[in-house]
């Protein structure tokens, strides 16, 4: 939000699509990382209804060869470039479908002529307000198209049936948010940065955890994070993204 | 903002109330800290027209057995979770009245099950749109409810006359925005730091003071601040949140 | 956004326009500098439509004797001090006109009485809803103006057909723009830092830059600009705001 990016992006939603509404996700992705904008947007479209369009613009790769895609997935669009952000939610649903937007597509819209460093303007906010406004679909864009491999994966079953995940973020209140859903730990409590290490307390609110304790807990997107009563477990832990996160039975 | 969680509680009131104007007011109150929030909430409301519905989530406690309540104050409503944050906008309208949230009462919204990190989420944006939307009265949220006491206080008068009061927040540019509102000060024009200390120059305008000076004014908000000329007050005074303020006649 | 002020101006601008759109541009300019407000706007405006009413509050004279004025230039409407703001805007359109707002016509609005200390508020935002809501025009808030000169200037030709321009903000990227457009530029590729120093390579995008590599491109707003790939250029080559560009055939 520091620059004018975001609003310029908005103008131009709110030129094809008047009256939509735009809710901001978040613009504090650190720089060149799509795949902690991959995880929010993960953890955080159950919130949003069927038909929501996300918009996600975390592009190092801008007037290169890397695709821009539209994703079909739990019947909401997500349209991003396609370099790893859209991992998750794609696995997450076995009938997502991805289709690469094409020269063509972009041209029948009038978008034929864009600039080669913003791409979030010339082509996915007006494609969004397309799609929104239900002048457009996800299958007109182009071709079906396979995402790349990259970027977060989900969390897996290893020796011994532990779970191991990863740290994606850490939020604004020092919360590390793993890539482990409560759908996956099937009654597994026993949380551990390292295979031997210290089992972390699972708790259900954060006002369990004692002073200076870090705790397990199912957060509010339904995913396990390791977190301190009115402190930061990163900070506390020594915790930043991509640490590996062990749950397991005992 | 870094997180999304904003962007949900939006998706949450835009759902229930589909073209409701939704305004930020702030997203960095430091954590933790609840009577922040509630001066700048104390301070804006009345920029705000009849009915407006506030939602303030700094809520440490959530998940615990603190209330959530719904206060009607100055013709507008309020929600947020007991914890001293509305105590200064109660205190300023003594035909105030605060509501306990329910249970029932969220059940009979379709809001029983909700998750024990995130009421802002959960309970206070649903409240809000149906409060905004028309369907929900405050009485209809649960009993009345005293506010738990603490928090900030409003300005007192003390030995000879003079008012004490606090800085409560610092702002963007290092003014420090104090509890005295102009309506209290009745002529006294000699602000100072300590009991005995040096008095602040009173002016009206920021471009009064010279260069390096810290004066005393009363700001946008009609409220007694310590301020400096295209610099930080706060800085050049060492000044924390918390810092006692006398005004006195001389 | 750290302090309430901007959700107050929504609030003001919605109560006298209810419905208008409103799309925040920036709220993280330098304390001020109302050069940064002035560039960024006037890099954006192309991508809003024509009619639409910009308003610029970076104003460290609030409350003195310094003009509000209202431009017209490029089809829109611009709300800002007198200050500098708004040099540029106005030289890129020979047609630009200004108007400076005359305490008789805010009395005719009802906006007669005002704070010392927040005129964005008292002022320029319902004035910016009166104009956009169409029940007042530009040439009704006062008698036309010369703006005051200052701020940013132009990029120039000097010697040897060389364009000197300015660094005139850094992005939050490291990115440096500059305020030489592409449209002057006339075929010249040759960026520097000085006079004699290293020639920038001249690339399209910001990939076509090696690791390390500080580079000169133009970019999405057709304005110069000085890039690294995946890294901040104002870093690597130490470079502040006001630094001087030269841009020359050879």
């Amino acid at each position: 939000m520091r620059d004018p990016y975001v609003g310029i992006m908005k103008s131009r939603i709110l030129q094809r699509a008047p009256g939509v509404p735009v809710v901001d996700l978040t613009h504090a992705i650190t720089v060149f990382h799509p795949e902690e904008a991959g995880y929010w947007l993960y953890c955080c479209c159950s919130q949003f209804p069927a038909g929501t369009v996300h918009v996600a613009v975390v592009d190092p790769g801008v007037g290169t060869a890397r695709a821009i895609v539209v994703l079909s997935a739990a019947q909401q669009l997500f349209i991003a470039p396609d370099n790893g952000l859209l991992g998750l939610i794609a696995q997450s649903d076995p009938q997502s479908r991805a289709h690469r937007v094409t020269v063509a597509a972009l041209e029948s819209l009038g978008l034929g002529l864009h600039s080669a460093t913003f791409h979030g303007r010339d082509v996915m906010a007006p494609l969004a307000a397309e799609l929104a406004a239900g002048r457009l679909r996800a299958e007109e864009v182009g071709p079906a198209h396979t995402l790349v491999r990259g970027g977060l994966q989900p969390a897996e079953e290893i020796a011994g049936g532990t779970l191991l995940g990863t740290v994606a973020v850490i939020d604004h209140y020092g919360n590390c948010l793993t890539t482990i859903p409560a759908a996956a730990t099937a009654g597994r409590t026993h949380a551990r940065l390292r295979p031997e290490g210290a089992v972390l307390r699972w708790v259900r609110t954060y006002e369990e955890a004692g002073p200076g304790e870090c705790v397990a807990l199912i957060n509010s997107a339904s995913m396990l994070e390791i977190a301190a009563r009115r402190s930061s477990a990163a900070a506390l832990l020594n915790v930043l993204p991509g640490q590996r996160v062990y749950l397991s039975r005992s």
